[in-house]
């Protein structure tokens, strides 16, 4: 077993669960008890009977959500079942908790029937105030979360699908502005064709991309792709009405744009070559992406990204779930759209600075401080804006309550 | 608003939430990235699919429950719906906290249908460690608890029915030893034929009561009842075979003891001098009692007993349902049933000084540090010897473990 991996189960066994629940109030005495519990509930309990509205002010509604899963596709892993997913759960709590001081319960439900994952999700909306799907398989993750969304009044975001979408397209963004070329014009090969796939699709061609060709394990979405569900079938249609056929050696042939969603080692190296001037490679498969950030470079790739820390151009969710949820729950936004992941992705591609922007930089740090409360404020403005705020909130705001939030304790505490 | 009201509506509104989530492992560079999400959950989710027994040590699943309500039966509020049963489900989360040191999340369930309520939380077992149901009404709680337990392998503890009969059972043995009488041959008036009223005068019967005479809103439980649901018609035949019938007025007459479970103001102190010599007065109506606790001693009561925190004997499920939630998962309890139960009660009762026992302290105190490791350390070894302990301990550690979890760090402070 790798050290780091002996090291990585060490941390878990000695944590026993990464996330824990903590008092907000402290009782020592009878008087504390009363306040907290019997009858200081009472009070509470009865203006929001009077007025649901009130348990977004009295209670932890309105910043704790669910990280709902059934364990059907787990990061690279698949379907590994709700029990096994648990840790990645947690880990998603986690750094819900530490990137943008949501309080999140980790749910893995032990059913992949889309219609028990939704019923359930509304059953347990009274006590959230939103949901984030994560790693149910495709195309499951689009049924829950489209559905879901009808159901409840509370936004339902999903990482694999929005996430990926909102910094996919704001690293793409970027990366052409690197390589002076356009979303719009730009001939993009998007390799892999579950949840994140369609979903970078589907946000590209609202950001007006034309130039769209998805590939699952059986090539090109085409009519005679043989192993395509309803969904993929749709996206070839829109992508693809003139039924351009072959594998990702063909689909690749010219493109200006590579965006591997897939498994590790797809891409190999010599077709790189075979790519427009200037080629852009997102390869972001984990843990082993679909070609090595130094072997694409080495095959002529003007800017080349992955999931992997130790290398340049970092594209992780960690840039945008978070700060999403974040500027969501601040305005009580009652559902999410395009618009909003359109904002986000426009805020997280503009924390680069101007001056910095390069091959090697399209793309903020990780721990850079600006990216949640940047992407929070601009899904909060955008869900004003759409009409669907609850709690809307003047602009700036939400950036410098979110900032406070995560870093004002360590401000003051210097 | 009394003031009590308005301090109680602050708190609640400055908490924002009476509980939260928190880390147990901090995120501050891309290593702890790895070692705490990806890849480092890799190892931990292999491990649990090969064994889902790990789940217990790598997650936080075993020391993790959820309080589960419907919103129909919420304090004496009755059916205010699952948002308004916030505030209370909260609140059971921070004692969970902070008298037993369980996490445990508040779940409130859009759904009055026992089968949905029962179908949700067996979805939601993977990431449990166990279940607290709490203010469901009657008779749908016995339904929902039954038959969870038979379709889930972690203890689903109720609130209202199995903390209530703990503690009322060891109040009870104890106030009957101060009034020299027994259990067995005890004359027992059970006022209030609801979650709590069924549940203790099952396992009064379990501990070998026998005279048991249960009343709801019209009056004894007796074939002639007209107001009887199916488990109140079951428990009048288990009672009340020779069909005694009346109000409370008949059944107290002659009685050693009085259980209120019901509502405020129900008993009449002129009614207290019907019964037998040194009548047992538990009245644990909440926020008002049956009566009140210097006009039942006026009367001629021998022992009174209430909810009351300002008042002698105050007897609350602080004092069973943390410490046998904290047994039942430190020993990973498959289930509970009434062994479990009894040895809970004992345990109970007997952390009162027997140089201490009398008529005004036959419970210990709220907060004495003595009752949940000791209610703890019952339930788990008797989880045990049933034979439905997953994990056995020897005799002492849960003592032990808890007293450290709850006091350990505090003393180690001094």
């Amino acid at each position: 077993m790798p050290i780091d991996r002996i090291r990585a189960m060490e941390l878990h066994r000695r944590a026993r669960g990464k996330i824990k629940i903590y008092p907000t109030i402290n009782i020592v005495n009878e008087e504390d008890l009363s306040m907290a519990y019997i009858p200081g509930s009472v009070g509470p309990c009865q203006a929001i009977q009077e007025d649901e509205e009130a348990s977004f002010d009295l209670t932890g509604r309105a910043n704790r959500i669910a990280v709902i899963t059934d364990g059907s596709a787990v990061l690279g892993l698949g379907h590994i079942g709700p029990v096994a997913a648990l840790p990645v759960m947690e880990g998603k709590c986690l750094l819900f908790k530490i990137f943008a001081d949501v309080n999140a319960l980790p749910i893995c439900l032990d059913s992949t029937n889309p219609a028990d994952v939704i019923h359930t999700a509304e059953l347990l909306a009274p006590c959230l105030g939103g949901f984030n799907i994560e790693d149910i398989s495709s195309p499951n993750t689009f049924t829950v979360v489209q559905e879901l969304q009808k159901k409840v009044s509370i936004p339902v975001l999903c990482d694999d699908q929005h996430g990926t979408a909102v910094v996919i397209l704001a690293a793409l963004w970027n990366a052409l502005e690197v390589v002076g070329k356009s979303l719009e014009k730009a001939s993009i090969v998007i390799c892999g064709a579950g949840a994140a796939g369609l979903a970078v699709a589907d946000l590209f061609l609202k950001a007006g991309a034309t130039g769209i060709t998805i590939l699952n394990s059986a090539g090109i979405l085409c009519s005679s792709n043989p192993k395509m569900n309803h969904l993929q079938l749709e996206f070839s249609s829109r992508t693809n009405p003139e039924g351009r056929k072959g594998g990702l050696e063909e689909a690749i042939r010219g493109a200006d744009v590579f965006i591997g969603l897939s498994k590790g080692k797809l891409l190999n190296p010599e077709w790189i070559r075979t790519m427009a001037k200037d080629p852009v490679i997102f390869a972001q498969a984990l843990p082993e992406p679909e070609i090595m950030p130094e072997a694409a470079l080495a095959a002529g790739a003007a800017v080349v990204a992955s999931g992997l820390y130790d290398y340049p151009n970092v594209i992780s969710n960690l840039q945008s779930t978070p700060g999403i949820m974040r500027g969501a729950l601040d305005v009580r936004a009652a559902s999410l759209n395009d618009a909003i992941f359109l904002s986000a992705a426009r805020a997280l591609a503009s924390t680069v600075d101007r001056r910095r922007l390069g091959p090697r930089h399209i793309m903020p740090d990780l721990f850079c401080d600006e990216v949640v409360p940047k992407v929070a404020e601009a899904v909060a403005q955008s869900a004003i804006s759409e009409g669907i705020a609850a709690h809307p909130l003047p602009k700036g705001q939400v950036y410098n309550d979110t900032w406070e939030r995560l870093f004002g304790g360590r401000a003051s505490r210097l």
